[in-house]
Order: C-alpha cells, then structure tokens, then sequence
C-alpha cells in the first residue's frame, strides 16, 4: 500500500527503535501547527479521513522490504527488523477533532498513541494528509464567508500540486464551505456536489458562437451556463439571451466583473431572462469575492480555482508532529523541546472548547468537573482504539455541517479576511504549565 | 482507473461533441505556461512520465459510466454516448518537450492532437500533471543553483500537498538538480538515491543525547548523521565529536547557521573529524542558501524541504491547454482568442532553440533547412502517435542529465535568482504570426 509513502529516516528510526529494544515502547505524537500564516485567523480541520484509511490499511509487501535491504542505510540491521516490518499493522489509538472543527495554533489536532516504530513510521503520511486538506478547508471558509451566501464552486484541480491533490483540494473545500466542485473523482468518491458546462474550447470548436450555445443548450437543458467571453463578452451575452431558456445562466470568466456583471444583468434581463443567473470565475480570491459582493455587482456565483486549491496566499501550514510522552511498561517520562524557536509542551493534551476561549491542558484534565465550572467540549476524541475504528467516521456532509456550526460560534472579528488583534483566545492550563516546569527542571538536572 | 479525474466540464463537453457529430473530430491542443511568475527565468519540463500513464489507461469503469449517467448534467445524453466511454481509449498523437528541457513562456512543453472528445476530457489531468512537477523542477535547478555544487535533498513530502503530491515533487526535484530525496516511495518507484537517518524524536526517545547518537551510529554506522541541536547545538555537536566515526557527519536543523556551522566545524576538526560533513535544514530556501554560501559558511549539504516541495514563493504556473487547430475530414480550422488578456495564437507549434534564442513556429516549418540557416533543436518531440508510445521514455537520470545540460546552456544572466532583464529571447516566425493575422481577418468577418 502507502508504506513507504514516507521519509527514510522514519524508517532507519524505525529500525534503530528495534535494535535498540524500544520498538514497543508507547509514544505518543501531536500533530500541531505552530504559528497560523500572518493572514488566518483559525483553521478548518480536515483529512482525518485519509489519515485513518492510511492507518488502517498501513503494511509492507514483499517487495517493499526488499527494496529497504538493499539500501545502504539498512546494511547493519539484522532480519529480525525486517520480520518485524512484514507483520507490522497499526495497533494504536488515535485522537483527532472531528473534520470540519475550528482549531488554532498550537492545538493538537491529531494524537497517535502507539508502538514508537508505528507511530514514527506514520509522522510523513498523516502530515501530508492532515496539513494539506486542513490548509484548503481553511481557504475555502475564507472563499465561502466573502461569499456572503452566493455559492463557491471549487474549479481548481487542474492548478492542484498534482490530480489526487486536486481530489483531495476538492473534497477539503468543500468541508470547509463551498457548494461543490467541479472534480468529477471527488463527486464520484465522495458524494459531492459536482458543477461544470463547457470551456472555451467548446465555443470554437464550432462555427459560430450562437452554434456553439444552441448546441449546449440541447445537451444540458436548465443545466446550461453559456460562458460568454470568448470573443466579446456583451455580444456573447446578447446571443445567449436570443437563445432563451431552457438555461441555469451565463458565466464570465474574464474581464472587468464591476462593469460586465451589471452589463450583462441588463441584457439578461431586457430579453426576459430575470432567473437567468450569472457566475464569475477567473483568477479569483477571497478579496476580490468581497470587494464584488460589498459593490453589490450581480453574480449569483463564483468558480473558484488556483488561489482555492493551492491556498496560494499561504501555500503551507507550519504543522509538526512531535513527540510529548514516552511509556516504557508503565515508566512515563515527558520529552520536550526549549530552544527559542521551537519548543514543544510536554505530555499528551486535550483541547478545551469553552464558550468564549479555548484551553490546551493535559489529557487527563477535567476542566468543567468542578462544581460552577464553566463548560467545556473537549474537542479530541477517540478515532482508533488499539489500532481499530472506535466509531464510523462522519461523512463529508457531518464534517461540513460541523464546519458550518464551528464558523458560526467564532466573534465577530475572526471572520474579517485580516488578523484579528488580539487573536482567539487559547490558554494553556496550570497543569499543563506545571508539568512543562517539571520537565525543564528535569531535563536541566540531567544534562549537567 | 483515473478517467474520472477530470472537470465534469470535460465530460458534459465531449457528449456535447457526440451529441453534435463532432466526437471524431480532431482537435490539436496546447499545454503552454502564460507567464512566467515573477521570479522565475524559466522553466524545467516534467511530469510527461505521468501524463503518458494516464493517457495509456485512460478508460471508463462501468461504475464511473452509471456515476455520470446518474448526474443532472448527462439527465438528455442518449446511451450511445455512454457506449463510446465504455469504449474511449486514447488514440491521439501527443508532442512533448522531453522532461528536463527548459522551456519559457509561451513555448507548447505538450501537443495533444487526438479526437475532440478524448482531447478534451484529458485537459485536467495533463495540466495537473505536468504544471505540477514542471514547478517543482524549476524551483529544485533554482535551489540546486545557489547550492553551487553542494548537495541539496529535497525534504518536503509532510509539507507537499498531499502525501502523492510529494512522491511527485520529489520526482521532479531529481530532474531539477536535487541529489536525493527523504521519500521511500519516490527512491523505490523512481529509482531515486533516498536519504535520512533521526529526527528530534531519536534524540528524545533516548535518556540521553550521547545514548541517542551512540545507538544510532550502530545502527547506520557511516551513514551516521547526528541531529544536533534538539537541546543545544554546540554541545550536541561535542557530544558527538566525542563518540568519533563511523560517520557522514551531523546535521544543524535551527539557530543561526552562519554562527552555529562555523562552530561545529571547528569542534568536528578538533575532534580530528576533518571528513566529517555538516548538513543544513530548516525553512531553507534558493535566497538563504545564495547568502550561506556567498558568506563561505562550511555547510556541505542542504536539506529542503517545505519550500521545494510546495515552491511557496511561486505556488502555482499559469498553465493553460488551449485548443489551436480543428480537423474535419481534412478541413482544417484555426481558433483563436484576442480579448487584450487572454490571447491564443492560433495552429499546431513547434519550438526552435537556436544557440542564442528560441523561435516559436507552425509546426510545419523548417527555420535550418535554408542554405546557411543557423541550426536549431526542434524541442517538441513524438511521444504518442495514435495512441502508442512512438518510443520508450527517458527516465529520470536521463532527465537530470537533459536538465543539466539544458540549463548550462543559458546566459549568465538567465541562472540569477532575480527576474532577467531583458528575458531571454522567444521569438513568433513570420508565419505564425501571418497565421495569427489572417485568423484575425476570418474571425471578425464571421462575427459581422
């Protein structure tokens, strides 16, 4: 399968776990993002799907296990490894938020409790598919909000970082809120909305422009959208008013939008075509959704492709997956990090959702077990126990209702396209901050 | 397999195409990149592999053929058009630039010339497919440039857009110039040289660092590379000069490298470790890499990891496919757009590279075949002819080495990181823009 959709050096540590003895030692990861890019305000979180599906199905062929023997860097490693690898399945638990949850910097968003080799071997692939659909699900909320309530196609797979990212960036977006997508895989895997008529090609590709709109018409009945912008917006607009109906509308995909959009709304409607709807699409954003909508220019719709399935103002998220817990036969010790740059809060973590702020503290914290405690969702739950589904996952239509209902609890100024100042508010519990004391004290008194 | 994998607006057009008596019609399209980014002199070619994968298996399964006939969009289609996509296989002839070319905007890097309908419904994937990896080369030969001939490894698959994403972008950071990749699955399916050894975790999951470093050299033994700065760089580095060889050497991963990899230096030569090499990671890039360089700071490698794999400062190419020749029986058409944004030049191309300059023609001339011409390459070659690949492909050595040379070709000026002024020369043929102009002429007379 995906087994060696991995870095190599998970797989030499993985080796290393072995021969030292501590393959079986538990340790527990945090998936994270350090920082949010200068202009989020939160994340959607999306791809535990995948990442399950990855989990669930991780093992290594024949093949596989020879071709990592042949490497230099396993040259020293006794077969008993390679064994070790042939049987290898994942029998940890796993935590995550629900897709479709609002989450902020430095909140796990995902938890692997397993055997060091299995948990190491996992770090790239959960990574890659956890980071970059909560990347687009997150663009896809700012796409959707600067909406304001007209839909969001998705368009963007043939500008994806590849066809399956385009699969995945179509699936995230809509999670995140757009009203489908025009990837058919995705509608076909996943059960989402799937849009699209015809490109420009399809309007040169016969005689005349009239020809090319009659002829779609005939196909896709109300289904049409007349893109009329191959050769001169307003006269394309004028030939597929004279068509009339059967049409869903016309689409623009070029052109100033402020002066061509009322434009054609006239045209549209002086040939008694009121229902006809106009779409927008071409190298739009979250930014120039908002500045047409607040212009109150007619579109009833936008395509939205390159800045959606790229995220192309912040191409990454600065996510990391690091261990907080060791567990040697019930001997727990607290790995942590200190440098300036990077630190890493020791111990396994649950994030507390309260009404107005949330809190990250230690796992086994009950913040609103007090009598008058405020109350709190604890929002990582059980996703894997001992390597098997602790319940069906939502679907993608759970996680978008989840998305819709998270978005809609965040105040007021979360939901402007800047950074909030201040930010949400994410505090870390006493506990937590104890334990992080401990653990400096510790690892102090140990390396002098 | 991947037909699905496309905009539905593929698919409503190609049974539009039917539907019309136009399915068989032949339609030459181009894959071209509008503009190059701003900081971007040119471009490295790749992805044609894949794409040629696709094309070859592109065909319907009986349940992506009940899929669409269950969509609103298909709801008038009649049957006979589900038995042609039971039927669809690719029969086109496809050119290409051989992967490692370089190439600049407004130059086709792939011709497809096949029925409408199999022409159309491969747009998505082949744009994906090749915009993705051809990005990706390009920014690995901007990388490897500013290495100057130390080694750079690409690192990036937890940051790429999706895990496939980064089996991909290590592919294409290979024909780039990259030396190796973290990737397994890249090394493994690829034959690419793969590379890594311990993360912070190694270190963390120890009760030491020196128990860490010590337990790792056993297991890789000289192709040790010790992280050194998970608690502090320097002593890290002592630590490990203290352990001695085997090994390559240590890797740097945070801190301020022009201070802390003068430093280590100095401890490995202490040590009497003159041959062991330091590595550079973390949040590198073509600009820090130029600056460490040019500062003769003793770094041997570089590790890259999510700059490279999502090429953040340029996250996207402007790639388009556009239809440029119609066939109909052997009457041929010349579509092409002129609205002031989106100009398509009309006619089947072909690339010429003189010494000095590039030349983009119809695809029948022959600018060397005049008494005296100067000599040029013509860069688009036969890859498929009626559907069969006319010869087997090169792979990716021979695609490194081709990028090589290609880029050693360009003038000085070309292999700065900054944008080249003037760029380099790309020229129309007179014919082509004759072409252009007559086109001109018919268009506008069948619109009065």
């Amino acid at each position: 399968m995906n087994a060696l959709l991995t870095d190599l050096y998970e797989l030499t540590m993985a080796a290393g776990y072995f021969e030292a003895g501590k393959a079986g030692e538990k340790g527990t990861f945090e998936l994270f993002i350090r920082r949010l890019p200068a202009n989020r305000n939160f994340v959607v979180a999306a791809g535990l799907a995948q990442a399950v599906d990855y989990l669930r199905n991780l093992r290594f062929t024949e093949g596989e296990i020879a071709y990592l023997r042949g490497l230099p860097q396993f040259a020293r490693v006794s077969p008993p490894f390679f064994d070790a690898l042939r049987n290898l399945r994942f029998t940890g638990d796993v935590f995550a938020m629900p897709e479709g949850t609002v989450a902020f910097a430095g909140e796990p968003l995902l938890t692997v409790r397993a055997p060091l080799m299995e948990a190491q071997i996992a770090e790239t692939y959960l990574l890659a598919t956890i980071t970059f659909q909560t990347m687009i699900a997150t663009k896809a909320a700012r796409v959707a909000e600067a909406a304001a309530g007209r839909a969001v196609i998705e368009f963007g797979t043939r500008r994806a970082h590849s066809p399956e990212a385009g699969v995945l960036a179509a699936r995230a977006a809509y999670i995140g809120g757009c009203a489908g997508t025009s990837n058919t895989l995705a509608g076909h895997r996943y059960g989402i909305p799937v849009y699209g008529t015809a490109a420009h090609s399809w309007v040169q590709a016969f005689e005349s422009e009239t020809e090319a709109f009659r002829r779609l018409q005939q196909v896709l009945g109300p289904a049409t959208v007349h893109l009329v912008d191959t050769y001169d917006t307003l006269e394309g607009a004028r030939q597929a008013a004279a068509l009339g109906g059967p049409l869903w509308g016309v689409r623009l995909d070029s052109g100033n939008l402020f002066e061509l959009a009322p434009a054609v709304r006239r045209i549209l409607d002086e040939a008694g075509l009121p229902e006809a709807r106009i779409m927008a699409s071409g190298e739009l954003n979250e930014y120039k959704i908002l500045e047409l909508v607040a212009a109150g220019v007619p579109i009833d719709a936008f395509g939205v492709g390159t800045e959606l399935a790229t995220s192309a103002d912040a191409p990454n998220l600065g996510a990391v997956y690091k261990l907080v817990e060791l567990d040697a036969d019930g001997r727990k010790r607290f790995p942590a990090k200190f440098s300036e740059e990077k630190q890493t809060l020791p111990g396994s973590k649950q994030v507390f959702r309260f009404a107005d702020r949330d809190m990250v503290g230690c796992s086994w914290e009950c913040p609103s077990c007090a009598p008058g405690a405020a109350m709190a969702e604890a929002l990582l739950r059980p996703v894997m126990i001992r390597g098997e589904l602790a319940e069906p996952l939502p679907d993608v239509e759970a996680a978008r209702a989840r998305a819709r209902a998270s978005l809609a609890r965040l105040p007021e100024a979360l939901h402007h396209l800047a950074a909030a100042d201040p930010p949400y508010p994410v505090r870390y519990s006493a506990e937590l901050l104890a334990l992080q004391e401990e653990t400096r004290r510790q690892l102090q008194g140990a390396s002098v």
